[in-house]
């Protein structure tokens, strides 16, 4: 991974955020002899190949008629597949990296954790100067349901098993390398949210996933079952939610993804005291080996080799 | 385990706080044939032949002349080890079981996670509707140090470093069984120190280890650590860490157990926005098992077989 770079094709990363552009100055310094393009200032522009991007807007790839490759910045794709007038032809890619599933297992232990143990009473007590012993309950008897048992979900799920849950995952059509108990589609979405007494969203992003956790289905997990959303926030529907939460059905949600990012100010998750809502923090690609992953499926897509971590555009993953 | 239970001894319960007195409920629930008394009424009593206690206060042991065994409620057995007159022949037991390193593991990641991920910073945009990126730090450039590695201190440092943590331990005396690289007596606690980016005790609470986290050694720490004490209060120096995170040297601690519990209300711990102070809640016993090991020594006692969990009184564990 630590070859001279010096290749012929043109690159169009689309700054959209902070988050896209920490990776597009790593890009320059990794391979100062890229061309690598943050705008298009031609109607079309036959010299781009790929885009590098967590976005692409309607409008875009008609304007570049040689693009063969459209990576995506972060380990979703959706925010590429979703686009309208993408060619078929056009190959996807998504982020993927070891440390990503391990980010993301910190964060979704540090939700669980936090309603398991009580950490917001601690905290009280804390700031009471009050020594009164709290309940320390027997994690063996609590069960987390993780749907989505991809690269980022089986390391979830298997790193809260070995923090002492008992884990069952969910999956939409296959089951996937995991420990843990796995349920399958349709049929197995009932027995599967009727055990969860934690809830961890890992879904990808696409047009089956939206909207799947609904009232209809968030009303099936078990009595003071805890929401977390750490995959796209459309698939937790947030009224529905919310609802459920004021409703005492569900004791509380930590959501770090929402319908609409940045959540508008009005929002009543905002300030909810049962809702942690943060911002799309729980996990990122590391900035280095996302680079590297991008210059070689440079290297692979002119060489005609299998490029790492392609999406299936029509599964959505 | 489920032996129909009709014993001749007689045993003391001292029934020092609300966790005595539960495990004191399920024994006479478990064993009601069992002679339990929470007192002494005569000046002897050559009937006692066990106590079943957390504490075994001067004065206590003298009075039971016929006392085989003392058995610890808790996982540390330091509350019986340091009763001034309690007669060598006198065998002494601790709890130990499988949720119990568990649980403390769980309160371990969930202090390391708080700070490691900024939860405090979460909690307060939350409250103030402020979506800001927060970084996301990567854990394998964290090291955690355990500082004991027996039945309790090994699964810690097992779950921590499922989380992604760079994981080092350290034992007064030998290497126990871990699958993370250990530090081993006075020569190794140096370069222990010098990595260790959290520090977790987890050490027995014995004549060596009393007062041994002092300001000599936690200036050792590298500038930012951060203090997790779930072992016995004694052996980290409360005034010492409170001036090093003052400082500026630390930054911070989670403090379950304390040099004087309760922690009075004057303590300048309390309310410290640095510090967690939590009333000795990380992690107990569960009490069935408890009382099913305590019922089962009995019998090893009676037959003359191997105690479980039997303490070394010299060693303190």
């Amino acid at each position: 991974m630590s070859k001279i770079v010096s290749l012929p094709p043109k690159v169009l990363m689309l700054l959209t955020s902070d988050f896209v552009t920490a990776r597009y100055e790593a890009l320059r310094a990794r391979a100062p002899d890229l061309e690598i393009v943050t705008e298009l200032t031609m109607e079309t522009d036959p010299d781009v190949t790929a885009v590098f991007a967590f976005k692409l807007p309607a409008g875009i790839a008609p304007r570049l008629p040689n693009l063969k490759l459209a990576a995506s910045v972060g380990a979703g794709a959706d925010g590429i597949i979703s686009a309208p007038d993408l060619p078929a032809h056009v190959r996807i890619t998504r982020a993927v990296e070891p440390g990503l599933g391990l980010s993301m297992a910190q964060y979704v232990s540090l939700q669980i954790l936090r309603q398991f143990r009580m950490l917001p009473k601690m905290e009280q007590q804390h700031a009471a100067g009050e020594w009164r012993r709290l309940p320390v309950p027997d994690a063996r008897e609590i069960t987390v349901g993780v749907m989505g048992l991809g690269s980022i979900g089986a390391v979830v799920a298997d790193v809260v098993a070995a923090l002492g849950f008992n884990v069952i995952g969910w999956t939409r059509s296959d089951s996937r390398a995991s420990r843990v108990p796995v349920f399958v589609g349709e049929q197995g979405m009932d027995p599967f949210l009727a055990q969860a007494d934690f809830l961890v969203c890992l879904l990808p992003g696409t047009p089956q996933t939206a909207r799947l956790l609904s009232r209809n289905q968030l009303a099936k997990l078990p009595k003071g079952s805890f929401v977390i959303n750490v995959a796209r926030g459309g698939i937790v529907v947030e009224d529905d939610l919310l609802a459920l939460v004021n409703e005492g059905h569900l004791s509380g949600a930590a959501l770090d993804v929402m319908s609409t990012e940045p959540l508008p100010t009005d929002s009543p998750l905002w300030r909810h005291e049962k809702i942690l809502v943060t911002p799309h923090i729980a996990a990122q690609p590391s900035v280095g080996p996302v680079v590297e992953q991008f210059i070689e499926n440079l290297h692979r897509l002119a060489n005609g080799d299998p490029l790492l971590n392609e999406v299936d555009r029509i599964a959505g993953y």
